[in-house]
C-alpha cells in the first residue's frame, strides 16, 4: 500500500548491496572455491585462548561485561591499544581512542560526521570498495589518484586539490590505506608518507589512514604510520582486529585529536551507543596476557605460505599476459589480464568453474580497472587454492585471443 | 591548524553529547545513588548459562562464530525469533528479520533510511530521548502528540497528519512505544493499538513500533502487538534483548516488510556489515536451550519487587503534591511534581546529596515536562533506594513552595 521507494531518504537512495557481501554468501556453498571475501583463516583464530578467558571474563567481572558500556569504550582495551600505537611512535593516551564495532563502523561515522551530498573525498585508484560506500551514500564525490610504484603521488594529489580550489571546493579528506594496500597491494615508503602529509597539512586537509593489515607484514621493514609522521592533528587513523584476531568480534577503533573523537564519540552515541563490552574485555585481556603478540606471528607465517603458494600457482596456471602483485603483507592480490578481459565477464565464467574473486572494477571510483581482479589468500587452504587457480587460469585462457 | 568545526557534516552539527549517556557516567562513580540509565539489573544476567554455552559455540561452530557473518544475521538467532513472534500473533519468518548492534542501530538504520532534513515525524509526547535523537541527527522534525491515559489518541494523531497535508508535509512514520511506554509508562490497549492502525493505514503512514520491554510484564494481560494486528505491512517493529537479557551482547532485531527489510539491509551493510556472529550464536542457543523463557521469569519476579518497592518508598519520602507512574512493567517511572519545580534545578539539588535521575523535558520534542523527572527501578538494589528515594523526597521538599 505504501510506496515504500518513494519515501526513503537520499541517503537511503544511493545505497545499493554491496558486491563483495552478496559474494561472500556464495563463500557459503560449500562446493564453490572462493577467493572473493576478505575472510581470514579459520585456522587462524585462538579458540582456546578465547573460551579461557571468556570464562575470566564472567567470573571476575561479568556484571561489567554484561552491561552497557562507555561509548568511548572499555578502558582495558583502550589501554593496551595505547601501548601498542606508542611502540608505534604515536603520541597517544586513551582520551585519543573510541572502540568501534569494527572497522566498517569507523568508515561509516567518518562519512557521517564530515560528509554532506557533493563534498569532494581524494581516494587512492584503486581503494578499499567497503569504505568507498560507507562515504558515498552520504553522498561524496571522489577524486580517484592513480599510484605510482611507491604510492599516491604528492605532485598529483596537490595538483587535484588545486584543481578543487578553482571550482570553490575542498576535499573533506584524504582516504590512504599505507600498508599493503587493498587491492593494489602496494605500501607507501617513509619518505612519500612525509610528502603527502606535508601536502594535507599545507591545505589543511584531514588524512584518514586506513590500517586494517599492517600487524601482517611477511618481509620488508614496517613504515612509520601515518599517524606518527604528522605533528599537526590532521591524521585519522582506523585500526581493526578483524584480520589479526578475529572478525566475529566486531571490533575496530579510531585514533583522533581530541576535538574530532569527541564528535565520533557522539556519532557512535546515536549509531550504536556502545560496542559490546564483554568482548571488549576479552580482547582486552588477550593483548594483555600476551596472546595477541604470540598468535600474529602465526598468522603471518601462515599467510605468508599461502600467498607463496598462491604465487607459484599463479605462475604455473595462468596464462602469459597475465600479471599480479606481491604485497609484503594483508591478505590480497590483484591480479591483471589483458585489456581486452573484462573481469565481469571472466566472473561469470568462473562462477561456472565454481570459483569466485571480486571484480577489480568494483574498487575504482572512476571505473577503471575493468581487466583486474583481487584475488585473497588468506582464506583458503593451499591444497584447494591451487585447484580454484587451476580453474581460474583455464577459464582466463578460454577468453584469450 | 584544521578549523575543524568548519568542515564537520549538517549531520554532525546536529549531534550532541546524549544527556542520559552523560547520566550514566555518574553511575560509574560509587557513591552516586542513580535512578539514571536503563540499566538492566546485573544479578539479572544469567552468567553460568553464558558461560556454558560459549564454550559450547566455540568448541562446535567456532570456525563460523568467529568469522564474518552475514548482515542479515545468523539462521539460528532468527529461527529462534521467528518461533517468539509467531507465538506473539505475528506472520513472519526469518526474512522478516535483520539482527542489528541493538536497539540504538535499528533506531539509527531508520533515521538513516527515511530521514531527510526537513522530514515529519510522529512521536508520543513525552517519548525515548535515544530514538528521538536518532531521527534528529538527520534531520527530523518531531510533531509530539499528548498522550490520553490510553497513550497516543487517533483522533489528534489524524488532525495532526491533517495539519501536515496542509503544508504539503506527510510524516515519514508514527513512533510508538505501546508497551510500558519509556518514560510515561503507559501501555496502549488493543481497541486504541487498532484505531492508530487504521489510521497509519487510511494515511499510508509506516509506525515504528519499539518495543524492548514487552517480555517484562508483572501484571495485567499482554496486549497484541501492533505487528501482529497489521495486515498491510506498515509496521516496522524493533526488538532487543538489551532489557530481557543483558545490554552487554548489543543485539537487537529489525522486523518488517522485505521490501522494507532490504534496505535496512543495505543501510546495515555500510553501517557495521554484520552483527556479532559470536554473540547472535550465544544467544541463539540460549532461546532455543529455553534458558531465555527461565530467565526471564526471574527478571519479571524481580523487577516488579523492585517496582513495589520504589512506589513504597515514594509514598512514604515524596512530599504531597507529587504524583507518579504506575506502569504494568518495564524498568521506569514518571514523576511529577509541582508546575513550578524545575527538574533541572532538583537534579543538580540532587546531585549534592549524590543521587541522579533523568530530568523528563529530555524526553519531551515540545520542551515540556519540566516538572518531571524519570526514575529507573531496575538497577539499583531495594535498600539502596529507599535511601536514594528519601534523599531525593528530601530535596523536592526543600524547594517547595
Amino acid at each position: 500500500m505504501i510506496d515504500t521507494n518513494s519515501i526513503f531518504s537520499e541517503c537511503a537512495k544511493r545505497m545499493k548491496r554491496s558486491a563483495i557481501r552478496e559474494c561472500l554468501k556464495l563463500t557459503q556453498q560449500p562446493d564453490i572455491i572462493s577467493f572473493a571475501g576478505g575472510l581470514p583463516s579459520p585456522t587462524s583464530f585462538p579458540y582456546d585462548e578465547i573460551n579461557e578467558i571468556a570464562k575470566e571474563v564472567i567470573e571476575n567481572e561479568g556484571a561489567a561485561a554484561l552491561q552497557y558500556g562507555t561509548t568511548e569504550g572499555e578502558n582495558i582495551l583502550r589501554d593496551e591499544l595505547v601501548k601498542r600505537y606508542i611502540k608505534e611512535g604515536c603520541n597517544v593516551t586513551r582520551d585519543n581512542f573510541v572502540i568501534t564495532t569494527a572497522s566498517q563502523q569507523s568508515l561509516d561515522l567518518i562519512g557521517k560526521i564530515f560528509i554532506d551530498e557533493g563534498d569532494y573525498v581524494i581516494c587512492e585508484l584503486p581503494s578499499y570498495l567497503g569504505g568507498l560506500n560507507s562515504f558515498k551514500i552520504y553522498g561524496a564525490k571522489f577524486i580517484g589518484i592513480e599510484p605510482d610504484e611507491q604510492g599516491m603521488n604528492p605532485d598529483v594529489l596537490e595538483q587535484k586539490i588545486l584543481e578543487l580550489a578553482k571550482i570553490g571546493k575542498k576535499p573533506k579528506f584524504i582516504y590512504i590505506i599505507p600498508d599493503f594496500q587493498n587491492p593494489a597491494g602496494i605500501t607507501m615508503p617513509n619518505q612519500r608518507r612525509k610528502e603527502i602529509i606535508a601536502v594535507a597539512q599545507k591545505y589543511g586537509i584531514y588524512i584518514v589512514e586506513d590500517s586494517p593489515y599492517r600487524e601482517i607484514r611477511f618481509e620488508g621493514e614496517p613504515q612509520t604510520m601515518l599517524y606518527a609522521l604528522d605533528n599537526q592533528g590532521i591524521v585519522i587513523t582506523l585500526g581493526t582486529f578483524s584480520k589479526s584476531f578475529c572478525p566475529g568480534f566486531r571490533l575496530g577503533w579510531i585514533i583522533a585529536n581530541q576535538d574530532v573523537l569527541e564528535k565520533f564519540v557522539q556519532a557512535k552515541q546515536t549509531s550504536d551507543l556502545c560496542t559490546s563490552a564483554y568482548l571488549q574485555k576479552i580482547a582486552g585481556h588477550y593483548l594483555q596476557k600476551g596472546y595477541f603478540e604470540k598468535n600474529i606471528g602465526r598468522i603471518v607465517d601462515e599467510y605468508k605460505a599461502k600467498r607463496d603458494n598462491i604465487i607459484r600457482c599463479f605462475k604455473k596456471y595462468f596464462p602469459e599476459g597475465v600479471t599480479w602483485t606481491h604485497p609484503q603483507g594483508g591478505l590480497f592480490l590483484l591480479v591483471t589480464m589483458p585489456e581486452y578481459i573484462d573481469s565481469d565477464d571472466l566472473f561469470y565464467r568462473a562462477l561456472e568453474e565454481k570459483v569466485a574473486f571480486v571484480q577489480g572494477y568494483t574498487f575504482f571510483c572512476d571505473g577503471g580497472g575493468r581487466n583486474t581482479f583481487r584475488m585473497n589468500f588468506s582464506f583458503t587452504d593451499e591444497k584447494t587454492a591451487e585447484e580454484g587457480v587451476k580453474r581460474l587460469g583455464d577459464a582466463i585462457r578460454s577468453m584469450m585471443k
